[in-house]
């Protein structure tokens, strides 16, 4: 049921769900906190078609860093986090020099503005080293595609077209995500190397953008801004059925089939689902600050190795 | 249940759930459709302080416009609209010719920017009066407040303040509002006498804004741009209440009291209330096309009376 | 002297500069005045290389439509304005009908983001007509390529390549010019068939946009929104030497060779050519109403033809 | 001359300006260069009302704050800069703890926009203070007035009405200045005590701003993005005069008054003054630069004393 309602695009949400913590053939997990930042970072690495199937996520390695002061903190974009985050991007990046950052989704919508935003604040450097004006470091260009509405245009055919011309060796596509649970909105942090597929995003503004559909490695950074429609439902759900339950009608509850739960959450869906989304009203906030956590990371590539 | 948990800004939705469509003392509604622009304007007029208690709304006349056009059309920003508008605005503003408009909203939220859009795209005429460069038409002034977030204050405070310094004959203030049905975003504008008190908007980003507050006549207009989220919550529940009753648990079902009702819908809410919202996903153009025809709408104060 | 310091963008402009109003062989003028809506158009057509290089203009057809009213109107975007634009594209439009729009230059400076806001406001009908969500009408498709600093990608190269993939019948591209006088900003648009060349515009932020580097039919459209800045130097050396001929000085200022006045005029110049751009206060609401009006123009052609 | 046409809004600029550097009795400059950070920093202070008329500015301090890294470095904020704005600012607001800051100018004017883009990046304290969401600390409120165009009021009035109703003890403008020197623009700091007074900037969109018509102290922090256009006529009459001078007619140049130079600069000026401004074309990584280090500036009052 997870998946074919879109309950969330965090590997680590539903590695959550998966009941009894069950071991999956073909998906290690790994998980430390760093306790002088209070940072907790979780690795999932997906190394079989059976895995992905069973998992829900392609072939690939996901990585979740966390930190509850992403949400807190007011004043800063979190230094801690932006150089966690560049240094697992350093590792994914390897040695490829020539790098195409996109930030996909609608600038006008704000919780999809992540990327956008993020491609705002990039140090971009592709013209200055070809005009000889610096001479090292990355090459990174950058570019937000737009949603449909306005270009009338998929970002995966949009980005198709400039790495056939521009040729970039990586891309890194960044794009804000939903996930099922409040209390992981604005304070986590999804780096991976298997790309963007479609997913319960924000717009769900793309075809898949993956190393088959560009021709080149892409790395996908995500932040959930969005709570799933599908998974309010259910947590509404399971409320209910929890009150009913404690209300003598127990036989009853447990009486509901799979099936039939699935269909049940389905009617009560279908006014919203695909149409609307679910954010917190302080979000202008956090897309700000956690695009300028992001794209420091990325600005920091430039910085020797540390 | 209904005011308690605010479901709705709307006059129009309260009047439409009303149990039998009972008449309340106190509350006169009329409706009339104008086929010729496919517009239906619903006027409720709250007379008594009964009728306000019973209704869930402050004494005042609400005017709904509505058209089905405002929603479908993509480029236009609906001419017969801003006119049906201007109408009922003219008519409200009586002799009064210094007005402030006030924005209200989070111009950084995308539903929530409706009012700073409005303000952004007014013909303004104070100065221009003040400075001979016009001689005839009314005063002009406007003021998007921001949140409190963004300026430590406030809309209320920061509008006395401006009103007491600026001494306008009457104000217009532009919120974006909460409804409980889907299908009245974004296609509907509501105009009061009666000011704007907190609600279940975006932001609730007010204390009262009214004549009482501000010493001068407030004349509200607001878009509903957001699903309330009790909304969404009691849909849901209704959905499922009607499923269990269909598959034999009825009498369960109806033995729920409302108290009852009320709390298992509260338990449903706990993690979202007063901190989440729902909107279109297209709300972006939503709120651009319709703060353009209240913009134009008081635009056309400034032309001969029709 | 004109040429290589790049005066004017405006062919008009070039054209009122010519000494006697000599009459180029090769290039055709003619002029008239809409009384009924107060437009003046000049149609300025260039047709042999002779022409072209006496000129200061690559061949082709280049109308300008002034009116005094796009500057002074303050509540409107002024629909004659936009028809008379809509008629003219029409006509260079022809029998294309899938229609790729680059509005050029930088969102983030203000004379600059005449290109990116005309497709703010455009009806995209691309993906539209491909999910068959309409069935006729021009097939828009749109992009705001950013300028170098932004993407590190020249707007011709991104172009290139969205068109190798688009493979639109024809394109049409928004940019803002420089003018010499200040009196023609922001009332004055200039449609061409022969692209855009490089020039003294406020970013020059691309190389030729012209069928040649694109392979598809260019139409530029284009609004002088800065004065250039070596209009305005020769202007002070005008009025100087002006000065210096009332006072006695005739001889000597008679004496200066033209190589001597174009060195002078230079070494005026040198701090701040290429680097600095002039452009008038007010100028945030004269882009916003003008590109409101050649959006409107381009939306227009859906209309059924008049 | 100097003053009446207003060639700068930056003490250093007028200080640097005086023939001879000429002692004015009621004026002490005092210049340093740290050199770990390379930050110039010249203390000017006018302590009578002679130096005042002499100097051209009002009675107080004036300091500037200077590194070639504010305008170089694509990076970073500028952090020792902004610590060096901190504690200067330090200084100046002494006990105060309830601070209005005022972000002057036109968000839609890239080199005016300096003072709302500050405002967007403050950290606001006043409702968290209020609301005991915070204990201690600055409490900071602010606002963007925007301009008369936008609004209709004189910032000057809106502040006052802002000011009398929240009783702040002090407040912090920020406004973009004129520069004659295009050398300076961008990495320049000017920090006062005495106000903002109608100057030459961008928008001249204010009638002074001080301790006289605030009625609290009013401390001013300004940045030169736009080059006077007095400055840049009289740079080429010198040029040109030069050039004359050169060229034989050094007779008759010498013979000019400062009445008739006046005169002459007058009759270039007259098409622009007062309605153009004459900026960098890259002002937009200027501004956004330069306005978070001040923000930052101001976020850090909250940290400990240093």
């Amino acid at each position: 049921m997870t998946d074919r309602m879109q309950r969330t695009d965090l590997a680590v949400e539903l590695q959550e769900n998966l009941e009894d913590k069950e071991i999956l053939s073909g998906v290690r997990v790994s998980t430390r906190v760093n306790e002088d930042n209070d940072i907790k970072e979780t690795r999932i690495v997906i190394d079989s078609e059976e895995g992905s199937v069973k998992f829900g996520k392609p072939i690939g390695t996901y990585i979740t860093i966390e930190s509850e002061e992403l949400r807190l903190c007011d004043e800063d974009y979190h230094v801690p986090m932006s150089q966690a985050l560049c240094g697992h991007l350093r590792k994914m990046i390897g040695t490829s020099r020539r790098i195409l950052v996109a930030g996909l989704g609608n600038r006008a919508v704000t919780p999809d503005a992540l990327g956008p935003y993020v491609v705002d604040n990039l140090y971009i450097t592709r013209h200055l080293l070809q005009e000889e004006l610096i001479h090292t470091g990355y090459e990174i260009s950058a570019l937000a595609p737009g949603v449909m509405a306005q270009t009338g245009m998929e970002s995966q055919e949009l980005l198709q077209a400039v790495v056939r011309e521009m040729k970039p060796d990586l891309m890194i596509v960044i794009d804000a995500l939903a996930a099922m649970n409040s209390d992981r909105l604005n304070k986590t942090i999804q780096l991976s190397d298997s790309g963007i597929a479609p997913g319960s995003g924000v717009g769900n503004h793309r075809k898949a953008i993956t190393e088959e559909s560009m021709g080149v490695k892409v790395i996908a950074i995500g932040v959930p801004t969005v709570i799933s429609v599908p998974a309010i439902i259910e947590d509404a759900m399971d409320v209910m059925l929890a009150a009913f339950g404690r209300s003598g009608m127990r036989e009853a509850v447990e009486e509901l089939t799979d099936q039939e739960r699935y269909e049940l959450a389905g009617e009560m869906l279908k006014p919203y689902l695909a149409k609307m989304y679910v954010t917190p009203k302080n979000i202008d906030e956090a897309v700000k600050r956690i695009s300028y956590t992001i794209s420091e990371a990325i600005n920091q590539l430039h910085h020797s190795y540390i």
